[in-house]
């Protein structure tokens, strides 16, 4: 009997914990099951993600165009909204992750387990040195993915799980994980060389609520006013967006790492964003104090408000 | 800082897998974390759980009627129209199960844990053994369910990782798996006592299809000649639950374990019903040789015909 073909696959717009948690769960499966995992990717690699790929010198994952009649398993979301083109006629067989649960359908009974906690890489991690079959470049990027999906344990989203799993990687990689996850977060704030449009676009997710569909971007600095500089570019982008994708509401969260904030750019139904988080939007900037995440702290507050 | 209250629930018209895994659950849960969990059912027992809790000295758990404002971990189902009355205004914390995925939703990231394996008390015993922590009387229940949901292993739904754990807990137990299981299914079988309303609603579970509300009721018996006996009257009787809940295709599966086919009892759309399954409905009868599961082997040939 031939094997099966299985692609393992991030959201679109791949961060480091999409692109990284393929990779290691795709491992963990051939290394435990009979079929064969391909790591996938729905869009390129970010700077930081390709640090880290080259500094571990771990391959990138092919880049899937559509997931139309293929077996699918989906790692760092279950919304098919963020999936690859094409995921609504694949078969999905499974799903590894750590977001709200977003109305996922399939046919059959299949494999999913998501956890609340700060990072996919955390759960691939501990499935892999559970069953002693972790090598040292996966570690390496699994490491690196955990500590940027909670900014070095600084998210609102990070737990005491995301920090003992780390603590074990970096242990057996004789890295350490201030130093190094400083380093990483650096390379995501290169915002000089972007345009207002990669900037908006840049880390981007799309959420229905209610009848309403919004679009999330968010930077993630610990150079705010980088981005400021081209505030106004960046209003007159997103003008643009939500029209071209008829958006209701519209956000980019320019999240300060270091003082642990963002400021919001609104367009689109600034009413309900003003109920939503009791601000003021003035000349459509809002300022959320303590706000860093965009999943735990942000799209909640908006679904109660659409719902 | 005082205890949270969090009640483990299967579905409505619990069978005793949704009993069993809810209290096997919660015993696990009250082992390893700091809440309070509370058994709980959205229904009265069946004379088959009833013969199990007996048997192995075990209360039932409480009756929760309605879910409203409460933390709620769901077992045994993830589709909330099978849920317990006021499940969308509950906070749902956790879900356990073993059925397709139906667009279940939350607010926030939580733990989700599915497997295409038979019963959910596969899980649960899998998660108590692999920490020591299984007493000998909650190991009982618990084969008891897996043997219950998966017709002693004669379910097409039945895999290795079932017969497995079923069978460690039965070395554990010193339980004679066909014997206990034999006689098992004939407590399930008690239909001369029953009207033809407990016939169809007996074990029964609604599904949204599209735009479809279909309704599935499932008696699996040695003894299929005791329930066509009051064919007539169950016929009368689907006609008035089809006009009084509005259904678009009310099924009974009359399952033959023995035979190992289903006669069906076809009211609403039967064309659609046709179509799904390429056989012909004469007198609102049907025949499905091999089919066993309503879960695995009639649910997805419905859903994919009302998509």
């Amino acid at each position: 009997m031939s094997k099966n073909k299985i692609y393992v696959i991030g959201h679109k717009k791949p961060d480091t914990d999409s692109i990284c948690s393929a990779i290691g769960y795709a491992s963990y499966k051939n290394q435990t099951e009979k079929d064969e995992y391909i790591p996938a990717r729905a869009g390129d690699p970010n700077p930081e993600t390709n640090f880290v790929l080259d500094k571990f010198d771990i391959e990138k994952p092919i880049k899937l165009e559509s997931a139309e009649d293929k077996k699918i398993i989906l790692v760092d979301h279950n919304e098919f909204k963020q999936s690859v083109n094409g995921i609504k006629k694949a078969e999905l067989v499974g799903v590894l992750d750590h977001h709200r649960i977003s109305r996922p359908e399939t046919q059959k009974p299949i494999y999913f387990h998501t956890e609340p906690i700060g990072s996919t890489s955390t759960m691939v991690a501990e499935k892999l040195m559970n069953k002693n079959i972790l090598e040292k470049d996966l570690a390496g990027i699994l490491l690196s993915a955990i500590l940027s999906d909670t900014v070095v344990h600084r998210s609102p989203t990070n737990t005491k799980k995301d920090e003992r799993i780390a603590n074990k990687l970096a242990k057996k990689l004789k890295i350490d994980i201030e130093e190094y996850g400083k380093r990483m977060l650096e390379k995501k704030s290169k915002i000089g060389e972007k345009t207002p449009r990669e900037i908006v676009l840049g880390d981007f997710k799309e959420y229905e609520m209610g009848e309403n569909l919004l679009g999330i971007g968010q930077v993630e600095t610990v150079n705010p006013e980088k981005v400021l500089e081209k505030e106004k570019e960046i209003k007159k982008e997103m003008k643009n967006i939500i029209k071209e994708r008829e958006y209701d509401l519209l956000l980019l969260l320019i999240t300060d790492l270091l003082e642990e904030n963002s400021k919001v750019v609104v367009t689109g139904k600034t009413s309900e964003f003003e109920k939503a988080f009791e601000v003021n939007v003035e000349d459509q900037n809002a300022f959320l104090e303590d706000v860093l995440s965009r999943k735990k702290q942000v799209v909640p507050k908006l679904e109660k408000q659409f719902k």
